[in-house]
């Protein structure tokens, strides 16, 4: 064991008025929209419950609902909270403790609850339904929404004494996600903290990692790299660090295998933040050194990425932007004998998809597939982009992954095969001898400001950078 | 950023017959209570159930129920399981996914589970009546009852079907708590190995940390190790990394704080391997040398740890070595000028309990606070040991924690200065001297075998073994 002391942890100093910032500009939107309707209302918020762990008295860790914690900073569990909508005042409703409580967990008092989260106002949740009444509101909005990727309601206020009032459940699902998909610059700050954080602990694996390594050190090194110098407890999402053919399932978490010779490491792995997640994806071959079918399918990989990112400007279309990547993707696979036909007959068939399976990318901020990609409003989703998230013309402040990938699914695969429309733009020998290279993927996070498009994490992308970076070069240097 | 390769992981190889062994002894006992009941029953069991986050479309990493683990071996989620009681047939009942689902995660087919879990039969939850139907049990057995330390009832199948058969609530409950209280030579394997795990990476954390670290660094590294080396990604609890008055919270989860020169550090961490746990707590001194009262009152916890290990044996009821405990700490705290009186008015007086506030240990396995601890027929619950969490005759197979404590609680201090029955036995001005001290606590995991009690643990517990450690010496060398 060595005896190295560790490092002292570098954290983002968060604005003091980080919160407040937030809740003027969604005041301002919201009342914009509401107008008359604005007076005297409130915004009535539920924050994330506790959650047992089976009949154990163990809970689970459980963040912050992400609207909750937007609006007012708060990182307490069983909590409700309301915002004044003309006044912008804010009040926070606390779960009320046992006094005895406080000999087994850290019971913070009203008083130090304010404070700490620069609140207007902090009360007990039994509290609740008489400072309602007192306040006697013109209106309650609610957050209540089918959420477009998962198909879930968010969980909301469903008190029965909501029935003396009148409550809305419409205007404020749209306008607060509408809020939340454009990032303010100090918004923008903490994504590429936690996107170049994330890029480190990447750096720090693909140095490290090597054949006969278990999948999960990856996931071992990634989060306590972030935890150690960060800490992050949490990670957005569960880590993916797939070898060899699991690149081919898009969520593979098993993370069980033992890393062979010859093997592509597919590692999509993100870092969180306050509440700001980075989601970024690379890919880098097992011994230190691409072989030629892996360099094939990673540089189309990477081609696809570029050509977009050096698309990208304020009114371009997202979905655009997907058939753009799967061109170049298509065009690759052509070029390099898998595909059969012209660019034109492929891209009408959608054969790239077969090995593109996915969308391009996904909105990304305080969920890792944020919300609003398709809010009220914007264009719809359409069957032939059925996996992709949002759709939308892109503005500035919007955040978002690029993540063009080519992955060799055995069933999606074969499939192909036995379908005759498609089957015949298939090299079925050719493709068979690519099976082994799994996926590949390369995800960005990307920030669109004023300034244009702004790639938020720093790791190792060309072919050569990665092996660079694998030798224990400086990978920066180089092109 | 160094260059350093992982080292390979050893993880624990559990015997194959681990679960047909654990369900051949459960049902020698089940069927020796039940008699002709046993006849043509089963035992029906479900799973841990996918728990969603929020609205989003990420659900937490769930692990598997204890029981579902214990008797099917089975990590996976959204599943039951049948087991029959005369032939000791398993049955685990999966949820089907749709065929497209295999893009995203990875799906195994029945017969891949069948075989990774060396079940006899695998089916899908969809076939579960008609399954029930078609065997046409006497009766069916459910796992259902309230946790005496959580007060939370396991969940149970609870089909509208289950109406048309005989379902017993009872038996089940308390048999096979009783079987998992007397673990198997195979069970304490895998605890003594995941205790000697958590007991490297409690060394790793000893050795490494200092003033101005912060204490979420403690569980960085901790967690870290234990991940690594050995594959364990959750841990039994949530880790407590308390500095200075911090270890006056008893489960101080926190860890936010940075921590400061002449500090006691509490950190109560354990591992988790294959289902079962490690719980153990060290104390050690911020810069690496106690001080005077911090070692008067570390001394003390020490003093009562060994001598209610030097006691342990097959008949020893655990309330009393609870009150050992407490009398050993009581005379030490009046020895050092702490109390007044005599030994016997103090405890009489429960004068100890101000300090020593929580129960001397719990059962340990599958669960941290393990079942069990009042099971029928077993010495009930006292108001006088309110929070010990078992208070059974020990015997051979129990596996538990022994972990006195001392704390400065604050509130409860300044309750008894002003409660004129305790005031008297208290020396104010001393004890406001030791605030400061925070908590001590000293946590080992202990097997009652055959062959007698052995700590299942080895980490640093002499002041001069812990201050060895903390030099980076060899500190098994010493005393």
């Amino acid at each position: 064991m060595d005896q190295n002391p560790i490092p002292l942890p570098k954290e983002y100093p968060v604005p003091h008025d980080f919160h407040s910032n937030l809740r003027k500009r969604f005041l301002d939107f919201f009342k914009q929209q509401l107008g008359e309707q604005a007076k005297n209302s409130i915004v009535f918020l539920k924050g994330a419950v506790t959650i047992d762990k089976h009949d154990d008295d163990q809970q689970y860790r459980v963040e912050q609902e992400s609207n909750f914690k937007y609006i007012f900073g708060c990182d307490l569990l069983d909590c409700y909270g309301i915002l004044e909508v003309e006044s912008g005042k804010v009040t926070v409703f606390v779960p009320k403790y046992p006094e005895s409580y406080k000999m087994w967990m850290v019971v913070y008092s009203n008083e130090e609850i304010k404070e700490k989260y620069r609140l207007d106002d902090v009360q007990y949740v039994d509290q609740l339904e008489s400072w309602i009444e007192k306040r006697a509101p013109s209106k309650l909005f609610i957050y209540k929404g089918q959420d477009s990727d998962s198909k879930l309601i968010s969980s909301y206020p469903d008190f029965p004494y909501l029935s003396k009032y009148q409550v809305d459940e419409e205007e404020l699902y749209w306008t607060l996600n509408e809020c939340r998909v454009k990032k303010t610059d100090q918004e923008i700050e903490i994504l590429r903290y936690v996107a170049l954080l994330a890029s480190e602990s990447h750096e720090n694996v693909m140095r490290k990692i090597r054949v006969g390594n278990k999948e999960y050190q990856m996931e071992a090194l990634f989060k306590y790299h972030n935890f150690v110098y960060s800490g992050c407890r949490f990670t957005p999402y569960e880590c993916i660090c797939a070898s060899g053919t699991g690149g081919a399932t898009l969520h593979y978490i098993e993370n069980d295998k033992t890393i062979e010779d010859k093997q592509l490491i597919l590692a999509d792995m993100g870092a969180r933040y306050y509440g700001y997640n980075s989601d970024i994806t690379v890919t880098f071959p097992s011994n230190g050194k691409f072989d030629e079918k892996q360099s094939i399918i990673y540089n189309a990989v990477l081609d696809a990425q570029r050509q977009v990112f050096a698309s990208l400007k304020v009114g371009v279309n997202w979905g655009d932007m997907h058939f753009l990547a799967e061109r170049i993707i298509t065009q690759h696979l052509l070029d390099a004998g898998l595909l059969v036909g012209t660019i034109e007959e492929l891209m009408q068939n959608r054969i790239g998809k077969i090995f593109f399976c996915h969308g391009l990318g996904h909105l990304l901020g305080m969920r890792t597939h944020d919300v609003g990609g398709y809010n009220k409003g914007c264009p719809p989703r359409i069957p032939e982009l059925q996996s992709l998230r949002f759709r939308r013309d892109l503005e500035v402040g919007m955040v978002f992954s690029n993540e063009p990938g080519i992955y060799f699914v055995d069933f999606i695969i074969q499939e192909a095969f036995k379908d005759e429309t498609k089957a015949r733009f298939l090299n079925q020998e050719k493709i068979s001898e690519f099976m082994y290279v799994g996926g590949v993927r390369l995800e960005d996070d990307i920030a669109l400001t004023a300034n244009g498009a702004e790639i938020l994490n720093l790791v190792p992308r060309s072919i050569a950078q990665v092996e660079a970076c694998m030798r224990g070069e400086d990978w920066k240097l180089i092109q």
